[in-house]
């Protein structure tokens, strides 16, 4: 057992995503979520770039004291996971080894993955879908997340890029959304697909993930509480509390933000 | 006279539709163009954040050289401008002046502004159009920006995003565009105005700036000569090099891109 706070990192908005779904499942951890607002977004910077700045935010959440880390964030864990891995003792688990487990165990055939481009560039869901015998098909969707955090996930603007994006993906049996910016986007990306496809939030798969790994490493805190929350933010950024509090339908959601100096 | 380089600076390629006026211009200068890809995009930065980036691109010009430096971006302008000049001894210019100087000069009264979300927070159009007893509507788009980098600057999802925005923007006689990325989008702008409005881009309007500015510093560069142009990113940004090579027809201009570790 361990009563310290959970550490969780994104590049924005996206890793709330996640972070909903750790609360549904998890109610009495304490969590510390940090929003790197200032470098966002991650999608169009270089590997080497995305690993000097995940390793900022590793930093800051280890000073807070957490048990363990997990990158909310798809770019990041697609290009920096690893190396966080080697260079930090402390338990990180990524984003997106869940949905690929989630991904070898079911019936699906073609899948198809959307991301930004920093995601697709790492080729990590290319070699890990072909590795378990699937056909995929990846597809850089730069636009989305900016998009989300513009607050833009229903409108004309945001079905008219998605129907863009979507195009090129035909015949898939799941989609999986590889940035935790994207399931802002869930209905309108039913919409497009006609329900047919089926659309994979890697915040839920992670959350089939998380019990059994605390348990592993005895990280599990069984005090019998509502855990608290807290959001670290890299940069103001007015936007995230507007978004936050839509999703969280808490519209104190601003008393709980401070200001990260890194 | 003065054969040093100008310098210029940009969260990105925004710049670049500068750099192309001041070309035409002073075709015998020599500039050095940074374009802050690893910090793009500017606009919904804190203003204490857009000072420190804005600092190390002027650093790292006057590291190389230049006489003067050139702020090719509304964000960094609006936000950073006035502590840069205090900072540093070397001149610097801003894209935003020369444009409230032609507002003031024309028989426009009833002006629109598009500018990213910092350059509205920073108030400086609303204060400088007021300032020339005409009325100003400013409008925050902080999609343009993300969208010109993705290179969409003239298909659907573009022009739904231009519709929404400017729907707020009636009965005006002139839109500045704010930021330096939105020359990128002007033909569907034109467009969604029905070409009754005239566009007014900063670029344009700081070239008519920029002679008397350097014959009053004697900056001039006298040579019979075309100028080079060098071109330094902080981060790879693949969509960079395409969109350049477009603006300027010029297929090798990935050779002229340099790395700036900064």
């Amino acid at each position: 057992m361990d009563v310290r706070p959970i550490g969780m990192f994104d590049s924005g908005i996206g890793g709330l995503t996640v972070l909903k779904e750790i609360q549904k499942e998890l109610p009495n951890e304490d969590i510390i979520y940090l929003g790197d607002t200032k470098r966002f977004p991650y999608g169009p910077k270089s590997k080497e770039t995305i690993i000097e700045i995940s390793k900022k935010c590793t930093n800051f959440l280890i000073e807070k004291n957490v048990k363990m880390i997990i990158i909310a964030c798809g770019t990041a864990t697609s290009q920096a996971l690893n190396e966080l891995k080697n260079t930090f003792k402390i338990p990180i688990l990524g984003i997106i080894d869940p949905t690929v487990e989630y991904i070898k165990k079911s019936m699906h055939k073609n899948i198809g993955v959307i991301a930004t481009q920093g995601s697709i560039n790492s080729k990590v869901w290319e070699n890990e879908i072909n590795k378990i015998g699937k056909s995929v098909i990846c597809k850089a969707t730069p636009l989305l997340a900016p998009m989300a955090e513009e607050g833009w996930t229903k409108n004309d603007v945001a079905k008219d890029a998605i129907h863009k994006y979507l195009m090129d993906l035909k015949n898939i049996d799941a989609l999986i959304l590889g940035c935790t910016h994207y399931p802002l986007f869930s209905d309108i990306i039913n919409e497009e697909l006609e329900n047919k496809v089926e659309i994979i939030n890697m915040g839920k798969k992670l959350v089939d993930y998380i019990k059994p790994y605390l348990n592993n490493f005895n990280l599990q805190n069984r005090e019998n509480k509502i855990g608290s929350c807290k959001i670290y933010l890299t940069d103001t950024e007015t936007n995230f509390s507007n978004i936050a509090s839509r999703l969280f339908e808490d519209s104190k959601i601003k008393n709980k933000i401070e200001k990260a100096n890194i």
